[in-house]
């Protein structure tokens, strides 16, 4: 275990000692604190292959890998929050250091770190892990699939922690929602698509299932990180890419060569953010520690969300008054192509021989079809009915 | 201070001491771990009226009183688990007693009792304070206002934290959002409105800037208890009532009387619910045990409101099911007469001498134009879409 970064020294001793009247917590008080994500146990404690050593219940450090960028505005800032978060409401018992993309293991790599016990913990998309299981992608987003708040229903109350925690296991992982990027747009195009035929060998960046539809439209999607896109789109390499949203894309200039910005995206609804945890070290800590990480991360799972909500606004009034920049609808023959493209893709995922696949798509499904039907007469009502004020 | 309920023994003490070398966290690290709420500290500890004793940092206990029954089911139980929350991460350092409605004190008079120290912090809904300063409602609900999700981005990133913080401190409260119900149907009827006229002469029941929405239409709003709801309608006395919305409403059986349920709601888009400290208590806690309490109630904020959004959606599948109940929309000349009532309730509201009530107004109104436009193009749009799935 790495030594604590700061020399607490006598007064931290005393101030602690004196907690030795401290209140113990009955485990039956803490279940169910977070609706739904209720952690099997393995039997007792001790050393095992991959968990870090347990001494008399020191002070842990945890190492958080990330497919981030250092410091990325929401993505890469929420995770530092999440880790600071844990850090303070343990009073340092749970230390968490986080490594940007690349500092400790590449991207991509941080699934496999955390499953060996290599790192604690990863902060990433659960969708990149999809090669190891289709159902990966329902548990971040998927085409077509639920926005934030339908997202943060299934899988709290609606069964979809549940599977998360059966699709995880097997890889020694436990994932928990910690933030949302809310809607993913609908792509920066250098020339506007104005029918079907425009996407008719289209290079796109657009990873996982949201290429897939695009493949179904006839575009040739390209997979290419967030560090090349610029120069891929300058040099003609690409002809058009997604990346977050209004707020992260302006930052990345997209909209200096490629000035069309579409709408309505339906790639990515409303991409939640993970945190796995290597499940050996979950199943290690005390309850006390498991329920400050479980409320870490819904903590972030709100204010991200919140932050992404608030900046993308902002980011959308500027591009607004931008005059380089187009914001523009997709046609409704295209809207209605995506669509039929975007059914089969799920329904594809759906014909998998791996059951645990099967019962996540069915319970997605379902998730979909009546929670849309509260906010057609809840929310959506509402805001239709807010736009006839004077 | 009252005794801690358990007696922790000989192998807490000992686990406790281990944490001797555990490390102490830096104030930097915890700044802005919640976006926006940056608690304004006063000098020094020691005692102030109000604030329990301190004595060498011993646990606490904490007496949580709310504006509920004991574990109503979303409102209370949700409440309960901020409760337990707060206990299992501090690991008993901060002990959280809820009281429901009536037990400790009244539900209207939690306010009070926080302030004056006679409890230590409140879950309610801000608008309840609305006497205090009509600014409150706009921290829980206000006719044609803010989505949950709209809120969330307004209070956390919008200004709106700063604003509440600056309206609660004169009265010595810390407030945050700690839960949200989702959106408020359009109330039980037992005859449906068909036009304007019909709501001439209504008693229904509708509180705050709803009930004054009402009454700008002809109706007459009264205000009741939720527990005296039911038995009103039957009696006749009230023609029509809200209450929270299908889920909760579906449990006081409220269709059996009044079958007609009207939608869309307009009066309380997305309430709220918040927990209110004692500013001299919060000012004294360490900031690890302030982050403790920030990161609780978000956790709450996100996982109430989840599961207001499946209950509901659960319930609305049951209501539309059973034959007794129907389910209605207003027409359109009533809402084309609603949103201009609305809008009218509020610019009473902003004409108010209050510069703080005219501040938070016009925050919340900017905050509301600007979020909107994002929403627009981005999940309403996107849910348009998905309507077009073969």
């Amino acid at each position: 275990m790495a030594d604590a970064p700061h020399d607490p020294g006598k007064r931290t001793a005393l101030k602690i000692a004196a907690l030795a009247g401290a209140t113990t917590v009955g485990v039956g008080a803490v279940a169910g604190l977070v609706g739904g994500s209720d952690p099997k146990r393995r039997a007792g404690g001790g050393e095992r292959a991959g968990a870090p050593a347990i001494t008399g219940r020191a002070a842990r450090e945890l190492r958080l890998v990330t497919t981030w960028p250092k410091n990325f505005p929401g993505l890469g800032t929420g995770a530092q929050r999440f880790a600071d978060r844990v850090t303070a409401i343990t009073e340092g018992r749970l230390t968490v250091k986080l490594y940007a993309a690349g500092e400790l293991v590449p991207a991509f790599e941080c699934f496999d770190a955390v499953a060996q016990g290599n790192a604690d913990m990863y902060h990433a998309a659960e969708y990149y892990w999809q090669g190891r299981s289709p159902a990966f992608n329902f548990f971040c987003a998927v085409p077509y699939g639920l926005i934030a708040s339908e997202q943060n229903a299934w899988l709290r109350f609606g069964g979809g922690q549940e599977l998360w925690d059966r699709v995880a296991r097997p890889f020694n992982i436990k994932g928990l929602p910690c933030g949302n990027t809310g809607l993913q747009m609908g792509g920066w195009f250098k020339r506007p698509i104005r029918s079907l035929d425009d996407f008719r060998g289209l290079k796109i960046r657009m990873p996982g299932l949201g290429g897939e539809l695009m493949r179904r439209l006839g575009a040739t999607p390209v997979t290419k990180s967030g560090g090349e896109l610029y120069q891929a789109l300058d040099q003609g390499n690409i002809d058009a890419t997604e990346w977050v949203g209004p707020w992260n894309d302006m930052s990345f200039g997209f909209h200096r060569i490629a000035k069309w910005y579409h709408w309505p995206g339906i790639h990515e609804p409303g991409s939640t953010l993970s945190v796995g945890i290597n499940l050996d070290l979950w199943e290690d800590l005390r309850t006390a520690e498991r329920v400050a990480v479980e409320a870490a991360a819904a903590a972030e799972n709100d204010i991200m969300f919140a932050e992404y909500n608030q900046r993308n606004a902002e980011a959308l009034a500027r591009l607004v008054a931008d005059p380089s920049v187009q914001l523009v609808r997709f046609p409704d023959p295209v809207m209605a192509a995506m669509a039929e493209a975007g059914a089969a893709v799920l329904e594809t995922v759906a014909r998998s021989d791996d059951a645990n696949v099967r019962d996540v798509y069915r319970s997605f499904l379902d998730a979909r079809t009546n929670i849309a039907k509260w906010g057609d007469i809840a929310e959506r009502a509402f805001v239709a009915a807010r736009a006839l004020l004077p």
